[in-house]
C-alpha cells in the first residue's frame, strides 16, 4: 500500500499566529510531520511526503528507520490536485495499489491507529477530523478522487457512495484531532506522550482550567 | 454492569447561551440525555439517571423499550459526590458489580460504543472528552471514586493507578465529542443521525465553512 503525506511546507499553521511566531509554527509542523512519518513506518509503512516546498529530510530529526524509508515529493499544485496525481498513478500502475492519505498534523496518532485505519475494510475508509475533515483516507476504489474542502469527511462519503464503492468510517479520537487553533494544543498537552508535547511544555504552554473547558495558556502571556 | 447516566437538569449547557434560549438549551438536553439512553439501552443496560433536580421520563419522548428500562433517581449533590455514593453502593452490594458512567451529553454515541467500551479489558476503562475531561468509565475497582474536575481523564488515570488497577482508554471520537459550546454543535450536524441532528436543522441551524474548521451559523442572526 502507498502512504502519501501531505505537508505545507510554507507558512504553516497561520491560525496559531496568535501564540506562536512564524518559525515555532514551521517548527512545530516539522515536529507533527516526524510525529506521523514514525507512526506510519512503525506500522509497516514507506511514507511518500508530498510538500508544497522543499524540505531537507535531515531537518527534521527523524530516527534513521523512518528517515531511510521516507520519500520526500515537491508538489506545489492545490492539495487535491497532487493528492489526486498520485491517486491515478497508483490506479494506472502496472500492479495497482492502495493508497493511504495521512494527513501531516496528527500528532497523537500512533503506530496502533494507522494499523487499525488499514486493516478496516472498505473500498474507502475515512477517518473524520473534528470540524468535519478529512484526516485520514484508504483509497482501494481506482476511480475515487479526493476533495479536500469544507467537511469534505462528508463530501468524500457521497463520493464513494456515487461510485458504487462500500465506505467506512474510524471512530478515533486520535485520528480525529488535528491541530489547527490554539484550543487544539491542549489535547497535545493532556493526551501526547512524544516530541511535540515536550516542545510545547518547553515553550511554556500549559494547561488551563476555568470553569468549561480545559484551555491552554503560555507562561509570560 | 449497573449504568449512571449523570444529567444536570436545571439551566444545562449555559456556554450555548449565546445561540441557544434556556428553553431551547432544556430541550436539548433532554434531547440528548434520550439519545444516550437509546444506546444505553439498545446495547443490554438499564441505565439510572442522576438527576440534579426532578425530570418526567414522559417528557423525554423515549421509546417504550427504553422507557420500561430507565430508572430516575434525584440527587442534587455535586456530580462527584453522588457518583461516588452509587459506586459505594455497587462496591458493597451482596454481589458487587461494575459500574458503566456515561455523561448525558453525548449525542453522537451508538449502542455500539458503549458495547466497545463494555467489552474493553481494565479495572478502569477511560473514554476522554475533548479537553480532557472524561465522558465514560467502567468502573470494576471497588476502590475507585470519581473527581470530575478540569482534565479529569489524567487524574482519573492517575487515581487507577494509584490503587494499583490497571487502566485503559477508548480511543473514540463519538465518545470525545461532548456538547458544551457553539462549535461543537457542527459535530452533530456532520456526523449526527437522529433526533438532535433534526432539532438542530429545524432551528435553522446549519454548517457555515470560512477557511479554517466547518462552523455553524443559525439563520437570521
Amino acid at each position: 500500500m502507498r502512504t502519501l503525506v501531505p505537508f505545507a511546507a510554507t507558512d504553516p499553521k497561520t491560525r496559531l499566529s496568535g501564540v506562536l511566531s512564524p518559525a515555532e509554527r514551521s517548527e512545530l509542523a516539522r515536529l507533527m510531520l516526524s510525529s506521523v512519518l514514525d507512526s506510519v513506518v512503525a506500522a509497516g509503512g514507506e511514507p511518500t511526503v508530498l510538500s508544497t516546498a522543499s524540505l531537507a529530510v535531515d531537518s527534521l530529526g527523524l530516527s534513521d528507520t523512518t528517515a531511510a524509508t521516507t520519500r520526500v515529493v515537491v508538489d506545489d499544485d492545490p492539495l487535491s490536485v497532487a493528492v489526486n496525481r498520485h491517486l491515478r498513478q497508483a490506479a494506472e500502475a502496472d500492479s495497482p495499489e492502495a493508497t493511504r492519505i495521512v494527513m501531516a498534523d496528527l500528532p497523537l496518532v500512533t503506530a496502533g491507529d494507522i494499523t487499525r485505519l488499514t486493516d478496516r475494510a472498505g473500498d474507502v475508509v475515512i477517518a473524520p477530523g473534528l470540524g468535519g475533515g478529512t484526516n485520514a483516507l484508504v483509497v482501494r476504489e481506482p476511480a475515487f478522487r479526493v476533495d479536500y474542502h469544507g467537511a469534505s469527511s462528508l463530501d468524500h462519503r457521497r463520493r464513494a457512495n456515487s461510485l458504487g464503492a462500500t465506505v467506512s468510517t474510524i471512530d478515533s479520537r486520535r485520528l480525529a484531532t488535528d491541530i489547527d487553533e490554539p484550543s487544539d494544543l491542549a489535547e497535545v498537552l493532556i493526551h501526547g506522550e512524544r516530541a511535540v508535547r515536550d516542545w510545547l511544555v518547553d515553550l511554556g504552554f500549559e494547561l488551563e482550567t476555568d470553569d468549561g473547558r480545559v484551555g491552554v495558556s503560555r507562561c509570560g502571556e
